[in-house]
């Protein structure tokens, strides 16, 4: 076995020293997720920051010849604890230098390198007229390396689709440091099996994306905001399902729960129904004319629901100030309690007022505040446990736990768009079955035979 | 090894006699696939029509305890000589028999067994207002296993994406005998690999596809259909282009060129431009204010490129009139020589014009009549070798050839919606390279480590 010293050597000569981090101060940095989870306990031997594929191919060769773990990261910014080293014999490839945006209008794709920000490649894009419209709501700062392999989804998926519907080809480092590249700039291309689609939302356990085509459409020439608000949470959940099919696709539709709409009303001071048990966030876009028969259908669903306001935003300031809104739900929800666990669980969208009336069950069993929101037309709900103190964290969790069974019961899915990471490894087996998740681990072994590809990631501790 | 006698016990057996073919006369019949190419020299044991997933899953245990091969099959419709016997020692498991179709509009899905026609799918989806997109041509007769088993596309792929786009969970028989169900009726689910897109393509190498749950969509309102002749085949082909660029999203757009537009004509007598290099079929839909400023955008862009002729079909009929020359492409085609060699390789579309123009180039380098047309949004050439001799036909099968390889040096595939099958195989290191191809090959390794689905098929004789 090397020592780090070694392992320092050998990945400097690779990347350049500057490409390099390994002060203590530096690596600790690395331990921690977003979303407010424990960091890893285990330092990273390094941080390389490579600039090429070859440097990536480089390391991968020599990480699986000495059996040290890479966790492939960029912004960090995963609600899972997706990237975070398992063991003090991990390194961590940062892919942040690796950001190059190149739209190539005259084939509508997008080439860009993992560590792009999102929000970058969209106002790219849209230079051209055109749109990428996977919008994680981190998309202002997590990348699309991070998105593409947890697979985001956001509140525009509602119409567009999550990210996998968007990624094209991408170029990918294996285990074994062969570069390849699968797919392309083709619309269509079904040449062998769909790698493409395998690495997406593998949260970087079969291979290191090094560039990704991204497939972008034209942006819609109009769009306009509305809210609805239902004076019971089931019946606000009743009208997601009405609308979806009505026949109109929203290009958002979110949902919020009185709990949250009051903390956001105390924070931003908006005028919303705080009287309200839930609301609903919608926006309709496409050719200026249809908007409103979209808007006059919707309206027409929800009256027959019961809906106690509807606001059509008249303007592009007042839109904005509906999705201040939707944008302030989490730092709104810090007033709420100390703490918070969160989730990404989906059911099918007939079962969305069922599992919110599951969710506040649970929460009265456990004696402990829950609220909800979510991107509602995915029948993807964000839930909240709250807790003041240590002793009420443990009880939140043990909630959350009773919740995403409930939730698979329902013929749900316990990750809608963060991905499995570390955090819902537990619920794998229960959700997929045994033999599924057999044959995941036989083709994550196929191509990482040594387990050198974050591991402890998606099957926990011992894939 | 067992005789074909214990075998045909066995699986007597599992199925019952009744579904069970063995006579010579059933056997031969399933030793063709559509397309016209040479059937398998080799005859299979049986053919089992199995109606349950716990049959199929039966099967496979007992094939793969024995390494007796399995070819799932259903229609025998595909393109790519999909679904053949490699060898004596092979049963076919015929999924006709397993053909329900529920269509649940709550969640906006299907559940459909896999021997299901593709037209009873589409027509039990409109039923209740919901579209099922994809439309291969031969989707009054295809199975939808089949259509999923090689992700096919079709005429409005353009605008609605091929089946992988509605295939949204499965259930699936692996080579082990273990039943799985992955994915399901949640919009979003990223909870471990994306396994129904791996099974979705591979052309029933990797597991039995034993039931699909479909994502359905609104029926679009309404539809024109649009005629635009060019002189030059050229200008059409960068018509594509322009019109795909320019934020019109047609939801089809067929080219066809000169030599088959003749033979339409001869053969339908519908009054089409006969003096055009090629012309373009188009379709827009959406809502019905949305149609004319559509039109008018398209007939700008083509203005622009010298069309010399822009005809809207003004009736239904007139548009089903204009559909027809789409569909009687083949038959017609039929009159031009005695056989012709096809294909289905795609390029990015802004390589439209060069593709086309390769095509005749290797033409007239052959000596061998040559014409082509496609579904041209999606970058989607289908060419046409034509040949009146043994002699030609090997000609024929050279030019088709050379024509492959200019197609992946100009980043395209071989395969764009029939699936490699037997027929592309030899080009498929070419295009994806080794260390792909040997990353696929070990995915097939660990799914099923005897080689008993479908061999042969995507990896050639020696998987």
């Amino acid at each position: 076995m090397l020592t780090k010293e070694d392992v320092r050597a050998r990945i400097a000569s690779i990347v350049g020293e500057q490409n390099m981090l390994t002060k203590q101060e530096d690596l600790v940095c690395y331990t921690y997720n977003a979303g407010g989870a424990a960091p890893s306990p285990h330092l990273p031997i390094l941080v390389a920051l490579p600039g090429t594929a070859e440097e990536v191919a480089q390391m991968a060769a020599f990480c699986n010849a000495n059996k040290i773990s890479i966790v492939p990261r960029s912004q960090g910014s995963g609600l899972s604890v997706n990237a975070i080293p398992e063991s003090d014999y991990s390194i961590i490839i940062s892919m942040q230098r690796m950001n190059s945006i190149v739209i190539d209008p005259e084939t509508l794709t997008a080439e860009v390198g993992p560590g792009a920000i999102t929000a970058d490649i969209k106002k790219a894009a849209a230079e051209h007229g055109l749109m990428y419209p996977p919008d994680p709501a981190s998309f202002t700062f997590s990348s699309i390396g991070g998105n593409v392999g947890t697979d985001a989804g956001g509140l525009q998926c509602v119409k567009y689709g999550t990210t996998k519907g968007y990624v094209s080809g991408m170029q990918v480092v294996l285990a074994s440091g062969d570069i390849i590249r699968c797919g392309g700039k083709c619309i269509k291309d079904v040449t062998g099996y769909n790698l493409t689609q395998l690495f997406t939302g593998s949260e970087g356990t079969l291979g290191i994306i090094t560039e990704i085509t991204l497939k972008l459409i034209p942006l819609p020439q109009a769009k306009r905001a509305i809210r609805v608000a239902f004076k019971e949470i089931e019946n606000a959940a009743k009208a997601v399902s009405a609308i979806m099919t009505s026949g109109v696709v929203p290009s958002i539709m979110e949902f919020q729960e009185q709990t949250l709409i009051r903390a956001v009303e105390d924070y931003t001071h908006a005028g919303l129904p705080v009287d309200a048990g839930a609301m609903l966030l919608i926006e309709v876009d496409g050719d200026p004319s249809t908007l409103k028969p979209q808007a006059d259908v919707i309206r027409r669903v929800c009256e027959q629901l019961g809906m106690v306001d509807f606001h059509v935003a008249e303007t592009p300031e007042e839109a904005e100030q509906l999705w201040k809104a939707r944008r302030s739900g989490l730092p709104a929800l810090a007033r709420v309690a100390k703490g918070r666990l969160g989730g990404d669980p989906a059911v099918p969208i007939n079962k969305l007022a069922q599992a919110v009336h599951t969710l506040f069950e649970v929460g009265k069993k456990y004696g402990i505040k829950v609220s909800c929101q979510g991107h509602a037309g995915d029948g993807n709900i964000h839930p909240h446990f709250f807790f003041n103190s240590d002793e009420e964290k443990k009880t939140a969790a043990k909630a959350r736990s009773e919740f995403h069974y409930e939730i698979i019961k329902m013929g749900g899915t316990v990750s809608a768009e963060h991905g499995v990471g570390r955090e819902k490894a537990p619920y794998i087996v229960k959700q997929l079955g045994e033999a599924q998740v057999g044959a995941m681990r036989a083709i994550k072994k196929a191509l990482d035979p040594n387990n050198i590809l974050n591991p402890g990631c998606i099957f926990g501790g011992e894939a």
